[in-house]
C-alpha cells in the first residue's frame, strides 16, 4: 500500500502496526506474514509449475489479496486469479489482475450482469457452469453487457458440491456453451476438494486418480464433438503433483501452499513427512499476545473466535512444545502453561488450523522480515461473499 | 445510515442490498435481521430488567453494531454497553454511546493509551482487571491521559479464563485499585460464560449458584474494607433470571438475547420448552441462495465457512424440516432435499449456530420487514479485535 499514509493512522484502531515497528510492538491479534517463508513458497510452487509444464493459476480464495497475488504472478509465475466470488473477483480486476476464473457456478441475474462486466474492468473473465439454464442466463448477460464470458464445464470429481458427474452431461453443456452467443467454451474445472485433507498420500493418490480418470474421459469425447479445452483446471496443495503428472490436466489451481496451516500441515508427503517439515514452510500466523495468567498453569491469549475459524480444528503453536492452545471462545484461548513460563503481555504465534476461512476475518496482513514490520497489505477481498 | 447516498453504491459489492428493495433482490449470503422479531427481544428484556430492578447492559460484542446499540438503549431501557476489545469500545464510544463497559483485560501500553483516551471521547470508561501490575500500568495510563478510568475486579466464577478466584485475590486487587491514582473501583465483574450453553435449566441454575456464592461472599468482604460495589455485573441468555433474583448481582450482561441462535435456542427453559420457541425470537438469519442442483436430492448454497461460524455446528433452515443444511466448505454449503424441492436462486433463511462470530464476518446487516427492506447497518466494529 505506496499509497497509504501511515501519520494519519491509529495504530490498533485503523491499523495493527506501521512498516519499521518491532514485531514485539504489533496490536495483537494480528495476522502475519513471514515475507521471507512465503516468497520461498511463492517460488518453490512456480518452479515446480514451469518444471512440469504446467500453469499456475493461483487460488485468491485462500489470500483475498491483491498484493499477495502480485506476488504469486511476479515471483512464482502464476498465469492469473482463481476465486469463488463475482465481488472477489471485482476486487482483483479493479487491483490490476487480468486473467480471472470465477472457479464457482454463478446464477443470480444481477450477479451475472456484474460478472459479464468484467471485461470491462480489463479482465478475461471466466466461470463455472454445471446448468443448461444458467447457460441460457449467462449468454443474456454477455450479449446485453457486449462482452464475452468464457465457460469451463465443472465436474463433480468427489468433492460432492458443484458439477456435474457423467460424460453426457460434460458434452451437453459444453455444446450448449459452444453454440450460446456471448459465452465461450473454454474447458474443464475438476477440483477434489473433499480430499486435499486425507493424511495419507496413497488415499490423495487413488482419489486423485477417479478424477484425472473422468476428466480423461470427457476431453476425449469433447474432442470427438470437436470442441477443444483451453484450460483443463484443478488441483490443490494436497494433490498438483498428481493433476501435473496425469496428462490431461494443464492448469493447477492452488492456494494454501502459500500461507500453509496446522490442518494441511499435518497431511503426509510420498515418504511419510508431513508438507509442513520441508514441502512449504508456515508463512502465515496469528499473532496473539497473554492478556491473563491469574491461574498458575493456564495462559489467556487473546485471539479466540473472531480471529481464526476453527473449522478444522485449534491452532497450533509455532515453534514451542512447552505450551498448548486447548480451547477458545469469542475473544480469548486458554493456553495451557504447565511450568508457567508465559507471562502477561508475551507474545506467541499461532499457526491457524484453516488459512481461508481465518484470513477473511482480518482487514491487514502485517509483512515481517527478521523482527520488524516490513509492510501493510489488506486483505482486499475480506468479505467479499456475496 | 442516514448519511449513506444509496444511488453511489453498486449493490452486491459494496452493500447487499438497498432500502425497498424486496427481500428476494439481496444479494446474498447476506445478515438479515427481522426488524419486528429484533425489536420484540429488545422490549421485552427492558421489560424484564425494569421490573427485575436490574440495569441491563447489553453485549455489544455479539453484535459489533452501534445501531443496534442505540436501539437497545432506546427501546429496552439499556444503561450502556459492554464490548469485549478497546477497539470495539472506540467504535462504540465514536458512534455516540457514553457509558461503556471493557469486560476485559487491557494489558498492552498503547491498549491502555487508547482505552484511557476513551474519556476524552464523552464516554464513562470502565474495564475489568485481574491482576496486580496490570492496576499499576491502567493507573500510570490514566494519569498520563488526566482521565479516570474505573475497573471492576474480574472473578472467575466458572468459565476458566480470566479472572480471580479467591475473595482475598479480589480485595487486594480492589484495595490496589483504590488507592490508585487515575482508577476508580467500581465493583465486581462476574460472568459465567461456560455454563450459558448447557441445555437443562437445573445444571445452568447450580452453575449460577455457584458464582452468586462466591460473588456474595466477595461483596461482604469489600464491605468490610469500606469498598462500595457500583456494579456488580454478570448474566447472559442462559442465566440472567438466576442473577436477577440473587440480591447480589445489579447488572446483566444480556447479547445474544436480541438475535438468538442455533445453539443457544436449544437449550430449555424452567418448563423444558427450548427457549426460541416462546422466550425469544429469531432475528437474525443468513439468507442463502441455491447456486446448484446437479445432483437430484442435493442442493448446494451460497453460505459456507465465510458466511459464518461454525463452532458451535452447523445452521439450521428457518421454517423448513423438508431440507437440511448438513456440510459446510468455504463457500459452499451442502443441503439435503430428498424430494428435489429446491430450485436454482431460491432463498433460504439460515439460522447460525453462533450468532456472535457470524456477526463478525459480515459488514452490514440488512433490517427487513414484510418482506421488503427497511434500513442497513453496518457492523460497525466488525474485525475490531486488536
Amino acid at each position: 500500500m505506496k499509497d497509504l499514509n501511515y501519520d494519519d493512522l491509529d495504530v490498533g484502531y485503523d491499523v495493527p502496526a506501521v512498516p519499521g515497528m518491532d514485531e514485539a510492538d504489533i496490536a495483537t491479534p494480528a495476522l502475519i506474514l513471514d515475507l521471507d517463508a512465503l516468497e520461498r513458497n511463492v517460488k518453490k510452487m512456480g518452479e515446480f509449475a514451469k518444471s512440469a509444464g504446467m500453469r499456475h493459476r493461483s487460488h485468491g480464495k485462500m489470500h483475498k489479496s491483491v498484493d499477495v497475488q502480485k506476488l504469486q504472478q511476479e515471483l512464482g509465475g502464476a498465469c492469473g486469479v482463481c476465486c469463488q466470488k463475482v465481488s472477489e473477483a471485482e476486487v482483483f480486476a479493479r487491483g490490476g489482475i487480468t486473467d480471472i476464473l470465477v472457479s464457482n457456478q454463478v446464477t443470480q441475474p444481477r450477479k451475472i450482469a456484474r460478472l459479464a462486466n468484467l471485461p470491462n474492468l480489463g479482465a478475461r473473465t471466466i466461470c463455472c457452469v454445471d446448468d443448461l439454464d444458467n447457460v441460457s442466463d449467462l449468454s443474456k448477460g454477455a450479449v446485453e453487457a457486449g462482452t464475452q464470458i468464457e465457460c469451463l464445464v465443472e465436474i463433480d470429481c468427489g468433492a460432492g458440491r458443484c458439477g456435474v458427474t457423467t460424460t453426457e452431461k460434460v458434452v451437453e453443456l459444453a455444446r450448449a456453451i459452444d453454440a450460446a452467443e456471448g459465452l465461450k467454451f473454454a474447458g474443464l474445472q475438476a477440483y477434489q476438494g473433499a480430499m486435499q485433507h486425507l493424511d495419507s498420500y496413497d488415499e490423495r493418490k487413488a482419489k486423485t486418480q477417479i478424477a484425472i480418470d473422468m476428466v480423461t474421459e470427457a476431453v476425449a469425447a469433447l474432442k470427438d464433438e470437436g470442441l477443444t479445452c483451453d484450460i483443463v483446471g484443478g488441483g490443490g496443495t494436497g494433490s498438483y503433483y498428481f493433476e501435473s503428472a496425469s496428462g490431461v490436466f494443464n492448469e493447477l489451481q492452488c492456494g494454501s501452499y502459500a500461507f500453509m496451516d496446522a490442518d494441511y500441515g499435518r497431511i503426509l508427503d510420498e515418504d511419510g513427512n508431513r508438507i509442513d517439515d520441508g514441502e512449504w514452510e508456515n508463512a502465515l500466523f496469528i499473532l496473539t499476545s497473554v492478556m491473563s495468567h491469574a491461574k498458575a498453569d493456564k495462559a489467556i491469549v487473546d485471539a479466540g473466535l473472531k480471529a481464526q475459524s476453527v473449522d478444522s480444528g485449534l491452532p497450533t503453536i509455532y515453534g514451542r512444545d512447552d505450551v498448548e492452545y486447548v480451547k477458545c471462545s469469542d475473544e480469548h484461548g486458554v493456553v495451557m502453561d504447565p511450568e508457567g513460563v508465559l507471562k502477561i503481555n508475551d507474545k506467541l504465534r499461532l499457526v491457524p488450523g484453516h488459512c481461508d476461512p481465518t484470513c477473511n476475518v482480518h482487514d491487514w496482513y502485517v509483512g515481517v522480515r527478521g523482527g520488524k514490520v516490513e509492510t501493510l497489505w489488506p486483505v482486499s477481498a475480506r468479505g467479499k461473499a456475496y
